[in-house]
């Protein structure tokens, strides 16, 4: 039997899954929360997929210590290496960020031709492309790396000329193939979002997979009638917060994401799992 | 017994400390290198000590597992965090790269206004202002994390505005104290160094640990009577590689760093050492 009042697990390699963790604190605020932030070994956006799957295992094992309910991977690449793998073993839900994101983006353009900006391992790994074809097969998925974006994120130009010049020499590629929509393919980058705005233009449509994912998880726990019945409450270990690596650091990004005020984040052996 | 035709073991979270085994090429070019690049958990810089010496400890068993007879940590956080704890279970020589800067750049210095740029974990820990000040109490070490080097080294834009306009913002600073000499406290910054160069200027002397640790090394081999006294030949497993992650993509960086033909890196599995 499944305890619908258990929280909902959700990882990424570091602070970027905070913006899929604050949407479902937005869309389903009655939920409860048990984030697993890989900090000892992020980022995994340059690692191989032998190495990003055998992570999210020793993650999945330490969620389900937590006893979730479901399973969130609010990881790109998590999502797109690991979680046809993982999601095999796990005897409870898993949705990763790559799926919905690629629904909705097939659902908005209107020319046929979508751009996808993400770290290099989503990129490589194809997924994005895939899933919109399965959907739309006459599309065009046009797929970018972007590698200076995260540790730009991370160091806070987030309004920068430097993150501007950038951002210009990653999109140029896409704006000159004409792309309408473009799917930001990483956790990080809704935190430019105005930069990457601004730089394609109003003409093309960007999709957060943060949102879609949040929406998605949300229509899952109803179907299967497993959303929280209880009120849980702030304060009352509602939202907890697990980091494999240097949790004071942690707790002051996720508190400039997150409004909830973050009170503590734990570090953990993750290798161990 | 010393085997003193073992080879040199030399370690660092990724790519890096590649130039300080280049150093060591040049210098000793009879020696043998075992060098292990921790790709899967890159990079050290943002991460805890505590985490970091784990990490290190593991690299340490596993150099020993290919019977080094002296281990270089070419890596500035792991020698800033890890080398003292490392060095009291080891039964080998080591030495860090801190401590032959931080001697040179004491040396160096004519107004006693010295700086070091490095990783934000390298000058958290204050370990060249310490190392620099037991030999030079009056001296004034003025430190400066640049966390976005890195990663625009290993985008290859080691020529480029951007990165200009980066080191601009980073060096500023020391520039307006008046240092004249400045440690490239990590050991991917040599390779921007004709940037950092042209922005503080001709006055400023620039210390490159990787060069002063190979020289270091040698004298220590010599005083040691540990010089390798067979011919090892190229190609005769002289110089072998092992990473944590992602091989190949190593073996194309490491040998546009290293001009000998890297035949081949071999990944392991670095965390059940």
């Amino acid at each position: 039997m499944i305890n619908k009042n258990a929280p909902i697990g959700v990882f990424d390699s570091g602070v970027g899954g905070l913006t899929v963790a604050r949407e479902i604190m937005r869309q389903i605020p009655n939920e409860r929360i048990v984030y697993f932030g890989d900090t000892a070994r992020v980022p995994y956006g340059s690692k191989s997929k032998e190495t990003v799957t055998r992570y999210a295992r020793q993650i999945v094992r330490f969620l389900q210590t937590q006893e979730v309910k479901a399973i969130v991977v609010a990881c790109n690449t998590a999502s797109a290496y690991a979680l046809d793998e993982i999601e095999k073993e796990a005897d409870i839900p898993m949705i990763g960020v790559v799926k919905p994101g690629a629904k909705v983006a097939a659902e908005a353009t209107s020319n046929g031709k979508i751009g996808v900006i993400a770290t290099e391992g989503t990129i490589n790994s194809g997924i994005y492309s895939s899933y919109i074809k399965e959907i739309k097969p006459d599309v065009s998925v046009i797929g970018k790396a972007c590698p200076l974006f995260v540790p730009l994120v991370e160091e806070g130009l987030l309004q920068d000329p430097v993150t501007d010049e950038i951002a210009k020499r990653y999109l140029t590629e896409l704006i000159d193939i004409g792309i309408d929509t473009l799917i930001l393919g990483c956790t990080h980058y809704p935190l430019i979002r105005s930069t990457v705005g601004r730089i394609v233009g109003e003409g093309v449509t960007l999709v957060n997979p943060a949102y879609e994912t949040a929406k998605e998880l949300k229509e899952l726990l109803e179907a299967e009638h497993m959303l929280n019945e209880e009120a849980a409450k702030l304060g009352d270990n509602k939202y907890r917060f697990f980091v494999s690596d240097a949790a004071e650091k942690f707790k002051h990004f996720a508190n400039s994401i997150i409004k909830y005020g973050i009170l503590s984040a734990k570090t953990i052996h993750i290798e161990e799992y």
